[in-house]
């Protein structure tokens, strides 16, 4: 078993090397001025198992291709089986054909991992929203891990939150609420847009007033522009929390989406290394690793 | 029959359509900020052959990954054949191993092409050097059409150039200086490297001195940096031509490349529209037009 | 008097210098990886006047900040005077504070510009909406050239236009109108927005049946995101236009600007190389060293 | 007093606003499709002393243009000072004609600044190598903070080094290694390159037998590409150190920057929030906000 990594993935690889105690493989990677990448594998991979680690935050299309360019090298240099980790999958909320002609893209995107040849597939706190699991996705076995209660404990330690609630900032939220809450053994609740416009927040079936005068805790899978976890920041304050944290798994952070959360009134954000960034203070290689130990090897 | 055609080939795809009378499909294409592509196709493409258009300069990931998504979802609602129109194909160059564990990309890159499912490839003035054939490269029917004899007589006749000498900057090139030189009923020479140093110029097994007062033609496929064609101009001007054109069908013009080739000495310099440039002053969409007519219609 | 060029300029100060019969010097100018970048005046211009040629289009921020470079390097250098050749000069469009605390960004461009040291500025077709001259905006002597004379005579003669009308496709585009109607001995007319709803295009004044069966050319001074452009021809065309052709003197064509004019029924689209372009068929470099030769030099 | 920032130091002037317990003024900033910046002050500042901060790591030219159109605007609506906080100044580097012709682009950039209009200029560990001091850059008031003991304690404490010795990768960070092993009472060597070739590192005048079962904390002013501090931790591992960390001020961390030095042997890379990164654990708010409380207010 040897563990390498493009561009995207590294840092992961390395780190997660150095937690199976197994041998990392180097990768050279450029992009020419025209624009095409140049891979190279530096190390022997004949006859292994290989864990190849890429996150595809920020530059998709980029490391996605980087990605394919690498497998379908390994496999062409004889290697066994090649296990993908993508800790960041990128088109999962393409999930759906909403306008006739719309491409499905996540399908898309599973069916080019796969034709280069994988064994098996390893993402975290992936986006399921209409497919059920990511079994439906993906053909070979594939395992969506959840760093939700690595973030909830780093979170309320790192910041001494004091039996913080819970929140998610949406319906699609309240998967990652309940095992953020199960992690600090505390309560969660889940906001949600009224009927009468699209800019009020309100509680699901209960009142805000909940939260006064407690630390709160708002979860979900990725900050993209900031703008939902900025409004559910808002709108507990209005409500009365006392302090508030927000953590989530992918800190994509396009253009001011920090800015945005923090000018809300969020004392700090919090996430993982799948998208490097400058709040990515809890890394997913333990996570990875052991899941990888118990698992695969 | 329906043409279409992504981000790198609408407006081929929309000249192709008019030169076959045949309908064209628009599709919406936009870059989320997270750098996902969201892709549309605009019509009904059931039970339809479809001409699918696009080059592939410059963002070759980015365009690549459009190119899968569209194929794939012209699959998924029903095209029976996909044709793949891909004017300029990229990572061509990387047709070999050179070092140990260095990707062979362009295999890479046609594997995806054709899983996605695709009946026939056209593209035009591929590099082929290490591959005798594009056939060598696809299993499906392939076709590497030439805009060189089209270069050349726009050229001549636009810059009114009296019985030009064609030139190919280096032993690659001699194949596009037959075809343009045949195209002209003229002659043509092939410049190449001594062995005494890298930067000196020469005809291989003649004198420059043929060169003294003609006008002279340079082609070759691919215009990059600007390097080979500054130096072969450079040589030629030096040489004692009287009037010195270059030409090539793909105009990537990284960087200060056409300024290179002017400040060299050349006095215009003409391409293609496989990529989009300042000198893409000839067009493929006749040339693909009626190899479609001919040989797949 | 000698003639340089940076990254923006290169091409039309080769050019320029030409016309002039002029020494040229080169600048050499490059990117660091951290977006730094690096200029050096590669020829001696102590005690000159000299010529800086840089258009600023599609990259504005980093030409600008080029341009700054090299003009307090040649006044460093000893140049006695610098005559600022500016083809495209940005943010012409925001010249008025529309809402409160909004940058009037031209005021600090051309501050920035005059603050390093010019003596005279010359632009071609700058957009002046709220100034009623350029000399509004520089303390220094300035210029704004036209290239629509240039523009309108090589659309009508390179299509073989029979006495075209020019339409210009908004109340804006008038005085573009004006100028290559004059250069043609035609006719023009102005198209603009109805009362009843945005999207709506009517001639001023009078009824869109004039255009019946004649040719008409659409002037602008920039072809932007196209949409204007598109709806002209649009109109034009369900009002009965037997050929329609669209010529802009800064072809900006910001994503599939072209596309969509071409689409909405163009037959083609013309600009010059004040902003390089695949459709940059026109060079300003005779209009602009014609001037320096009368009114400068 | 106010508190405002541009795209590049929103985060910090919040953060330093709530510091001073002043009132933050919000600018909207966005890139239109042109490339051109729309800049737009929040709030009245008329009559008022307004602190601008604006960091200019990575995108150096936007982010300067941006910072000089907001402080043009802010003095064209009547603010009487502008305090200029500028954590990450660029073309630092560039501060000498190394080859006839070039630019002293530090000296264009403060004189661009200045000339917008400005009371003092306040900096973090600028690179000052050919000048002595920040003065000799500026004539207004200008103030170089350094970060060094901030970095250098929050690195001790959070990975617990016990007496770590402190090392600068080259002659021109013994500044830094000086402050940081005074920070912690500790003591500091300089690497330094053999004459014997390129790639070697030695201690200046000492053996580098010393640094044997010694925790080492090397410091240096930036991270650019990692080519530096990767080679110096290299050495330090090779020479026997039991544990390496490394830290800087300025965290570029160009392309695979981290990753280098990573694979290199150290422990982990720390920085502060000067270039928002992925080891930007350190903020320099709180320095900033406590130099403008005893110093400027």
């Amino acid at each position: 078993m040897k563990v390498t990594g493009g561009e995207g993935g590294k840092i992961l690889a390395l780190k997660i090397a150095k937690y199976l105690d197994t041998e990392y493989i180097d990768t050279l990677s450029r992009t020419f001025p025209d624009g095409e990448i140049y891979v190279r594998v530096m190390g022997s991979v004949k006859g292994e198992d290989v864990i190849l680690v890429q996150s595809m935050g920020k530059k998709p299309n980029k490391l996605l291709i980087e990605y394919l360019l690498i497998a379908d090298t390994l496999k062409d240099l004889g290697a066994r089986n090649i296990i993908a980790v993508i800790p960041y999958l990128p088109y999962a909320r393409q999930d759906a054909r909403f306008n006739p002609g719309e491409a499905v893209s996540i399908k898309t995107v599973s069916k080019l991992i796969e034709k280069v040849g994988v064994s098996a597939v390893i993402t975290v706190d992936m986006h399921l929203h209409r497919f059920k699991s990511i079994q439906a996705i993906f053909s070979v076995p594939a395992y969506n891990l959840s760093a939700m209660s690595l973030l909830a404990e780093y979170t309320a330690s790192e910041f001494g939150l004091s039996k913080p609630l819970v929140a998610g900032p949406d319906e699609e939220a309240e998967q990652w609420a309940k095992i953020a809450a199960n992690a600090l053994q505390s309560d969660y609740l889940v906001l949600g847009k009224t009927r009468r416009g699209d800019y009020e927040v309100e509680i699901r079936g209960k009142s805000l007033a909940v939260v006064q005068a407690r630390d709160v805790l708002i979860v979900d899978d990725i900050i993209s522009t900031g703008g939902t976890m900025a409004k559910a920041v808002e709108a507990l304050k209005t409500a009365g929390a006392k302090r508030i944290l927000a953590a989530c798994t992918h800190p994509l952070l396009i253009e001011d989406a920090l800015y945005k959360v923090l000018s809300a009134g969020a004392e700090a954000v919090v996430g993982t290394d799948t998208v490097p960034s400058p709040i990515s203070f809890v890394s997913v290689a333990p996570l990875i690793a052991s899941f990888l130990k118990e698992t695969v090897l």
